[in-house]
């Protein structure tokens, strides 16, 4: 298949990644974390998000949003969201069935919760017949390709706080959203009251990895038998929702290429500069409107059904809102320039 | 149905239940246990079980045991039960399905758990791959008809406190054990350190009546999120559960007839008498053989197939161990000694 | 308590129904169903549902809605219903719990759901990250007293079973909908094709008694094994999440009472007569706003704030929607013409 | 760490798999199944199988047994297995989680399941207090290194089928057994009547991959609706409980060449064969007792407490019982002679 613009987990394996793989591929290592490149891996994600995070390496971001779900919330407790969030829309309702606690959508305009609308699902506290809020849980990027700034996690922080509750951020593409704010992972995550997110790597070039980075202490030194401190439970629960990696040094090797060489930012600065790359070129071409600003690596663009149509007979991608003709295209750390021009090229013929 | 051993729940209502409930049918009461009659039942607890004791009222002993079991493990831990209790046996998998936890069975000769037979289940601590021991679970009487002594009790407390673990009594029948050990509820609960037990009245004069009770202080107070103290996930944990009752009036007037009176006693002496008196007339019966000490209100009996097939014909009864030619009969708070020399009288012709 | 407009299950036992259970008060009965009582009750639901109806009787409102949502449905599939929903609303999260799906809201103007607002959730078949929508539920009469006309349910269960897709109806309160529409209880569902429904009677005179009732064959006969035809699985479900009652003549004799002697319509009537004569007496109150069309025991009413909450201080009723100024007031089968009157001068001496 | 006898999860990537996956990494590929490499390895799967096996591929093993269980029971049914399999001990109360279903267990001298042993727990059918038996499940080699013969398995899946029920095979080191018994994966599988299997790959050289393989299609052409046939329920179950792999072209490949080359063959021999080897060598060490026939990759050995801890101080190992002193050795595809003779020479220096 043709190199696309269907989702970045069509491209493949970073040379690098699968380096690391191949290097890590000697002697024996202990399962399920215990080796050295776990030890090495979990000390660079607290180089990157600050000296309290805890890491879990799961397999996919599924395992990661509802390992971090269960993490915050008990079955009888809520989740505030975006009705466009990955946790809302794409997960099969897993976090229904693995934590069984409900998710509390609001409507946004471009899959930003803010402060305003999160507080409209924050009632009903104390009402035994009401799950009770506990978290917020925002995605960065967004579905939509938008990104909050750091003063808007921020706030939402605050308010999360406020109700006693905890932050979650799906961080699937953090990458994207680091490069294109300029700032560290910390810088968007812990400094600002995150109190726990999912980290992506698969769509940025891994083979498979993805993490449950816990920031808040109170997620894990939580005495929740009130008889004396549990260390932590992440564990069992990792291992009991079928998330837990046997030669997990081979998903820790990848983590550590991705973390000490700066792949992730390249990997993320070229794929967000191809998605400027394609938005510019798609400027003049005639019935084509890009939706929303492009501030990572997806584009998102309105255009005549028979076009778009048409278009997926040459490449995949998907129909993101088929009622309003509009459709999805991301491009990933392997996408070029040719690959955008024939792209473009072949939309102008068939426009 | 004429009366017959076929279970404790093949009875009626105790009249003054019956009473209870005509005389708490006036005017109106909020719903959901804010009333009057449930504040009254609430103190009845505290004075029979301790002034820490917490009272939830829920439906059948089912969502009792259920709710005991939500109340000290999460999904990944496990309790440590005989392979014989009702919570293993006779719950088609409800602590499995609405918990989500493992039940760790011990074989036992009688019903009863001892320290020694515990211990063999308490291993794998710290080890993810194994549910954590995080409870033990006892029913007083056993499902056998069999009796802890207080010491017996306070043992296996002890045992489970100093591996950080919760004692629950499953007490369906609680008050026939209680006037079995001449002694009060507190005295064979709280005082040697059970920490929740389930408390029925069904089986013994009400129409419906169950509760779970809560005597550490730690199964409430403990600060599940990390933040700050949380008051109560029980009610939460009851409702979603399913087992929050609206017109809780009427099921708090029944325990507080049930524990004012003296009705609990009397009918479960009742009972208990009536087993006694069964198993001395089963003397002298030929091929009937007694299984266990008679200390409650049943009695198991191993007699020939073909008498007890045509015992069953005149009356109603479980057999208990098919294989063995074993069956239980039980006696009610509404026996009489004519139907026990009636019973016995059929089965004399049968023999 | 005095009387008030709370709910209608603050309101007691109508004494048929008491009367009904001291007449059940006779000898022994099997538990669980296998009695006359409960054959007879059940007869008289395929009297009043359709001789194929199968009715399975519960505890609670959420008992029913959970068991009825486990009856179309597996964790990965969705029910589709009214953002006001009790099933989304108040039962704190019992079907993510219980079953594990997804609830598929949609806003609406009334709480009712169209063709048109249900065919907005129905998309994304035979995709694996959705939730697959199998059922859609409504409420008769819905959370805000308004009914929908058999026209309006038939073009509902039409849609539904063009997508092959169960029509559930939650009737804690279907007695009222029946006399507002002059209509039997088959006529309104399984002549409709309504394929499940919740039928309640604790609201209207019961003292504690709900129910399951299936209507289509294909919700008990499917062949889920794919081996030999499973009879039914709905008696082991019900069991597991902790619904099944044990002296259950006692609640199938307060159905018998309820269905045979009229009584289900006598007090719906009056209820919804009360919240007639409470409406009218309403008008020409300074400030005072009926919501929405009176069809049924509830009165919906915007008022000014410091009213509201003066009339609290005397009356206990819910605001509804506070933001809003909006409360809910009640009728019930005891609520008296005295009653009203008194209400309403309570109100007028406040305004 | 040097090469050892920890686990044969401790052993890294086979070389051939590995160039598998560097092969597999050109171009784009559509994620989550939809590639050129599954088809040709679910291809592969229907020639080892038979023509109709279907393959799910998962992250692990858990994920594997779990996603069997879910396509066997519902949570008010229950699988039959032996006390030492994995689904029971190793995987934390994932089947209770995650499926909500019971196990029922039975001690075995050897971790082997026996008609008659089956059939302790094969009662109760239709009994709606207790879980449904609607599995077995067996593991092929078993936890304890030994084999089911043809004619045992067939035996058994004859039982299981008399039932109405479904035989299911965890077969983690299926490879390994393969060889030990010499036939093919279809011999012992499919032509005996074993309806689903966990097929795994990671223990013998894979980087990551197990499958969920399923042989009879009463498990996938369920009519679940009762309204007209499914086709699948498995993919959306997979996504639900979070084994969805979206770069699922990588798994593939690996499968390929591990099923296509041989190497699923040479590898099980080899470690086989070390196996054989390590239990010759411990012949008249001193104190030193092989538990149970060596079959497969793994020698269990009974020696003195002193001994074996001093031996972890060098070698890392698990203790399978430890109140009898028996540690389990585990042979890998990449364990050579010389690890062997070294082994056994610290041993009896130790000794």
């Amino acid at each position: 298949m043709k190199r696309g613009f269907g989702s970045d987990n069509h491209s493949g394996i970073s040379p690098e990644i699968l380096q690391a793989i191949a290097d890590a591929n000697m002697d024996h290592a202990l399962a399920y974390g215990d080796d050295e490149w776990c030890q090495r891996a979990e000390a660079l994600f607290r180089e990157h998000f600050g000296p309290q995070a805890r890491v879990y390496f799961v397999f996919n971001g599924t395992g990661a949003n509802v390992l971090n779900i269960d993490a915050m919330c008990r079955s009888h407790e809520a989740v505030v969201c975006a009705e466009t969030a990955h946790i809302n829309v794409d997960e099969c309702g897993a976090p229904q069935r693995v934590v069984g606690c409900r998710l509390l959508t609001v409507d946004t305009p471009d899959g930003k919760l803010t402060p305003q609308l999160v507080r409209t699902r924050l009632h009903g506290f104390g009402f035994e017949h009401h799950s009770q809020p506990k978290a917020i849980s925002i995605s960065q990027p967004t579905e939509l390709g938008t990104l909050y700034t750091l003063d808007e996690i921020r706030a939402l922080a605050d308010l999360t706080h406020s109700y006693n509750m905890y932050l979650h951020v799906d961080g699937a593409r953090l990458a994207n959203a680091a490069v294109a704010l300029g700032c560290s992972f910390k810088a968007m995550t812990a400094d600002l009251g995150v109190d726990c997110l999912s980290f992506g790597g698969t769509k940025n070039g891994m083979l498979m990895g993805e993490s449950v980075v816990l920031l808040n202490p109170c997620l894990w030194e939580r005495d929740r038998s009130g008889m004396k401190p549990q260390t932590d439970d992440m564990k069992y629960r990792r291992k009991q929702m079928t998330q837990l990696c046997s030669k997990m040094r081979f998903m820790a090797a990848q983590f550590e290429a991705y973390l000490t060489t700066g792949l992730w930012r390249r990997n993320a600065e070229h794929s967000n500069r191809m998605a400027q790359l394609l938005c510019s070129e798609l400027q003049g071409v005639d019935g084509v409107r890009v939706m929303y600003p492009v501030q990572v690596n997806s584009v998102f663009a309105q255009l005549p059904a028979d076009v778009w149509h048409a278009l997926q007979e040459e490449y995949f991608f998907y129909d993101w809102d088929e009622a309003n003709d509009v459709v999805r295209w991301m491009c990933s750390f392997d996408t070029t320039e040719e690959d955008i021009r024939a792209f473009v090229a072949t939309l102008r013929r068939l426009v």
